[in-house]
């Protein structure tokens, strides 16, 4: 089928009472496990398939233990049968090299990769190395619904955030949204990040030994996710990642130093003003209790973000804190998302896991 | 509102199409807050109350992070308004002296403590300190659908099995159920629970630093859950509870030393026996990958029991392994289960969520 | 006696061959244990006492499960023996009560304490509540040894510094040490630390299922470890301190944006300069492996401090990494280290141990 | 040289006041990195070499972050010097094929693999699969001096037991020795054990995001630790090991069926009969506090084995706990301790690590 043809939109006007498929392309990853949990929970999907090279045949509950109960059977990827959506749960790189193929199968096509994050392809050349199809960027929309809600009705080729930069962009977003900050001020995001960032794949930094108890700066410098930041943002953000101890979550801590003197109340003004209307961001700053800042336990395994912020005058400094589930709501949950507007079914459809407390890890 | 009226029966009659409204009493407890999760998603209840002495006034999401959206706040005890459900979180002890009060509010009593699960005030003063209702234990059900199926409708006041109970029962039963064990054998039940099991309060030995990483036998002998076990079973178990380093879960191993020889297939003949009609019971005994064996981490946040077995004919042993959330099918979703067949509900309403994959502690 | 007299020299001048009696006060807590141990295998020092209001007569091992072997018991904390050091774990505000009954019984006495780190009365006011004993702010001696070791011999009041406020410490230092930065820069320190700075004590926080898998902003702003980190580098920095799952540890990320260019050759001639002689400062700074840059397991149980860093051009900024075992180069080891150059023993005696791999949380 | 000859019986002789030369064969796994830590602060050896086959010419800190500090580098383990002792690390097989070279290159040789455990070679094929030099299993001692206290001097060839079941040994052998057990009885040994028995490979199920927060049967049966559990007890054990969320450590709880009646203070005169002269076992049997049984957090890093026990007369049961470091006193420490005897050493040397608390997994 052509890109861009009647057909998406035709499926997004009639969608919200219907039945829609899907299928998932490399379903055996955890981010494609995310995907298998949620659509199947989901009021307008149908999981027409969940391909997977290395356990094609093999049941989907005998790599997620989660969905033991479900009769889905990994299938090769080299089948696709034609369904309405594809969602594309590859490594970087096989999506922009299997697009054609993709648009084959499906009008729609959810790409949780960074193939198609990037805008232009000079923004991708700096960052990666040579994209396949650098036709498609410029009509790729970026998936977060809190920057690109108008644009994702109709929206045929979609690309969910990297996890590290959702919870770095729906930070700091309201600081531009808002005026607080025009795009020059020193911004620095240091980022805490769950072991599930690091993919189902095991290798030794990732086994439990090692792994376990660290705070492990596995991105001092130059993290590619800086490039979407400074998309969204316009600015530009000195960012860090540390591995800490937890499998599921991504904390942004922002450190920002605005031009001049900012109050409590113009922080509140800005981040309501951008949020008040979004069902999946939760302001929490402060309060009492054990939980007064955003937690990345308190939205384990649900399509939140947390968002709050504290003023540190003295230092001329605002500090922002953001969390989210990174396979969640930084990968899964956000590809779902995007699709329910962009199909014009109910935004919340498939998303409305509340989370649990106490939760470990998570 | 006398017991065993016929109240409770018209609600059950009635209820599968309408909405009920529930109290949840003590709900600022873990099992309270896995109550209040998972009424808020039941598609036929209503929560009109969430109590706590502490927290009155305060928000429910001030307590439980993942219900920060909500806008219930606790209320205090003393005010309970008439509904069609109480659930009962509160401490031992607490239900048996409310009881009347309960029954004042409502028509169903679900009691997640240990005040009803015993028969008989015989068996309770054997194992904790004087009943002060005892004429309320022969009437109460023990809630687990998998052995009480048949009581359970219409029933006016359910007790909720204790959570290293459950996962003990549910392993062991279809031994007896399948005729494979007749009840003389020496049966051993080595359990590893999560701190959750511990309950909100705090303490030194539930102090992060103390409970981090433990292998502790906090129960080695003794543990009066071997009351409740010994009346579902009707046989003594030996039991023996160990903290181990996860936050929710109750992992029982249960070494059995049958009389006389066993195979696999009597094995496989008994389980599916007992449990092939069960919705929320997985067999998971071997096969291939990383989860071959029942896992907590498997069925965290769900409502399902995975159980197992391995043959040990070099010993004359069978090991069989069961594993649960303590807080869902230990707790809160068992209570929730038995309620929906008490009132004539679908059985597995609100109690839908299939677990996450991957999950940390969970 | 009186503070300042010549005995302490004495005893200095004359200790390497000898052995010292030591008393801990406040030794059931996690920083008295470590004192236990630590002195315990110190070829110079017997461990006269160990005082503990809550457990005296007991063991200690019954508190400090490490200590199982030991015959030494909690004594009362008003029955002082006279020996050679007093090593103060108490609370903040403990040792300023009673340092005059701490040097009745001792020349050198170590506080772990925050009463005696500021120099000033001015300064402690400005980020504590008034202070008991003003006259020995100025005498006692800070006792970081990488920055005070001209200082420390002789020393009768030494104050051990803040783990937060080492970590971060010894990470600046030699930037400002080397002429990198001058004072006016803009820092942030982003600090990562376990669940033993929490203490002994337990509290719903540090329970295990709330504590368990987070990274939690507990002092997001005006961390009063600001006040040593700007004494002792002569700059301000903003501080923000999160909780992550780790019972020892403290781990500070410096993010710092220098005036002008700065080289890594700029930096290694930073921090050789200033480390090289340094026995237990390592400078770890990317390489192979999984262990590239200073991580808190690497130096669990040890008084090892890792430093290292990274340049990002591309913002200006560099990044400093630094890394500690909070009870023992942030409090416990530090005051052994600093005690050994006050009293003329060998610098490293008691401080030999190496640390484990693998180690979990540690 | 030829086994057996004189030359090891002298090196013990004259040993105790001289160093003794040592090479790690296999000293990149974590086994052999404790025996370099163990090694290096032993005063009686000198550490000549350090094999790795993947790790030849980078420093052992490259890979132990532990030794960060030290200068010393892996070799090829096709060139071994001539020294008094080889401690091979090495997987299960390696150390039957390499032990003639070994002997070309020290007196005495203490495996750390399962290749000289067992006594004879029918025992080996019952377990493992044909054996390359059984002429040797005879002579070779295995090495838990609380058993072979006897044997270990002079000996030149040396078997360090299983860390699982060393610690089963341990928590049994009391029974027997003191005459509470005689062989025939029900005795299921249920084992908790850490990440770190894994190895220092990776894999998919020990990655951090599947192995976190497991209990998970990873030997429901048939473990190849039943061979030398049986040869050292001269009876069979019930089997059963269990990953759960640890690093490092191995918990054995032993419930135990004795033919008659047995008291608390028959099971006080066994384990006190039996240990009280052991300086590496502490017996820790309930009492006040957070830590009332054996835990492996309590030994972590140490060579130390805690040992408990209760009794359960209702059910006719004996629980005996056990608790050590799985690569210490279930590996390295446990080498060590029996080559200090072998060669005439301190019993304790370089074993003095008195462990840590807090401690988290550790």
């Amino acid at each position: 089928m052509a890109v861009g043809d009647a057909d998406a939109a035709d499926a997004a006007a009639s969608a919200a009472g219907e039945t829609l498929t899907a299928t998932v392309v490399g379903a055996s990853g955890f981010a494609g496990g995310e995907l298998l949990r949620i659509l199947a929970g989901h009021p307008n999907f149908d999981l027409a398939g969940a391909t997977s090279r290395e356990y094609a045949g093999k049941s989907v509950g005998s790599v997620h233990p989660n969905l033991r109960g479900s009769d889905l059977r990994f299938s090769d990827p080299a089948d696709l049968d034609s369904v309405d959506v594809v969602f594309a749960a590859t490594p970087h790189g096989v999506s922009m090299a299997q697009i054609d193929q993709f648009y084959e199968s499906a009008d729609t096509v959810v790409d949780l990769s960074a193939d198609f994050r990037l805008n232009t392809e000079a923004q991708y050349d700096q960052w990666y190395d040579g994209h396949d199809a650098p036709e498609y960027l410029d009509e790729a929309v970026y998936a977060l619904p809190e920057l690109h809600r108008e644009e994702l009705p109709g929206a045929d080729l979609i690309a969910a955030g990297g996890c590290n930069a959702t919870a770095t962009i729906l930070g700091l977003y309201p600081l531009f949204d808002g005026g607080v900050l025009s795009g020059g001020e020193r911004i620095v995001a240091d980022v805490k990040v769950g072991s599930s960032e690091g993919g189902a794949g095991g290798g030794k930094a990732s086994s439990h030994p090692e792994r376990s108890g660290v705070v492990r700066p596995y991105a001092p410098t130059g993290h590619r996710h800086e490039a979407e930041i400074e998309q969204e943002l316009g600015a530009s953000v000195s960012f860090t990642a540390h591995a800490v101890d937890m499998v599921r979550g991504a904390a942004a801590t922002c450190h920002v130093f605005p031009d001049g003197p900012v109050s409590k109340g113009d922080l509140w003004s800005a981040f309501r003003g951008t949020y008040d209307d979004e069902h999946f961001v939760r302001l929490q700053s402060g309060g009492s209790g054990v939980y007064r800042y955003p937690e990345p336990k308190a939205v384990a395994g649900t399509n939140y973000a947390e968002v709050g912020f504290e003023l540190d005058p003295g230092n001329e400094r605002l500090v922002v804190f953001s969390a989210i589930d990174n396979l969640v709501k930084g990968t899964a949950g956000q590809a779902v998302h995007a699709a329910n507007l962009a199909l014009g079914l109910e935004e919340t459809a498939g998303l409305d896991f509340q989370g649990l407390h106490p939760v470990g890890s998570p």
